[in-house]
């Protein structure tokens, strides 16, 4: 998560809300990346959805069953729905997302077989955010 | 509706699961897609995710509130996130997804401005996505 973070500090000097994920396979980092809806001027351009498909570009693989993402927020819903068709095998995240997290819907988004642990660092992740916002928004 | 159709046939031509869409902007189409998940390796390029990238790219805009986007098969969870975010001003949809649809979850997954038109060629939608399933599953 210390990885993920360093990505979402890239987005924050970027001028991007501060998101960052890895994909970790057999204890190596696979795929880096952080949100990048402004740069490339595209909302879908979420960090895990840039990691995901960097993931599936470096293994070769449509699934990433026995890959664990590292996010540094709760994903949104989309990228819940892309964790679901990559049949990720576990997703860890850092800071909750109380507004626009994917668990605020009743009905699990993620595949069945998705581990989830959330938590990881975030207090730092959610650090990261809120200096972004205060910035943004004085 | 029909042009969304021809890209399903082109994906179809392809090996690919049968899905096509537009973007339309006044009146016009301003991005086409069809479903690449086998061709790019990648289970997040559904038909919709392609199509919407596209037509941030026409515009140069983050933003589809004054776009529809015709998509022969109702969206799944990712895609209905991605409008979400796009803000999309309408959607058209052809046959009723009941597996993976977006509709089979109680909290509306959309745009609270989206607009949602369902059943649209939904007879010929869901003519080629049998087709498409007999051959790959005899």
């Amino acid at each position: 998560m210390g990885e993920a973070l360093k990505q979402a500090q890239m987005a924050f000097d970027r001028g991007e809300v501060p998101v960052g994920a890895v994909v970790v396979a057999e204890k190596r980092i696979i795929a880096r990346a952080y949100n990048q809806t402004e740069q490339l001027n595209d909302v879908t351009a979420h960090a895990e959805m840039l990691a995901l498909t960097s993931a599936f570009n470096y293994l070769g693989a449509k699934y990433l069953k026995e890959c664990t993402l590292y996010v540094t927020l709760e994903p949104c819903v989309m990228c819940a729905g892309a964790q679901y068709w990559a049949q990720l095998g576990k997703l860890v995240y850092g800071a909750k997302d109380i507004r626009r997290g994917y668990s605020i819907h009743q009905r699990n988004l993620l595949h069945p077989k998705t581990e989830v642990v959330g938590g990881l660092l975030a207090v730092e992740s959610e650090a990261l955010m809120k200096s972004f916002f205060s910035k943004l928004r004085p």
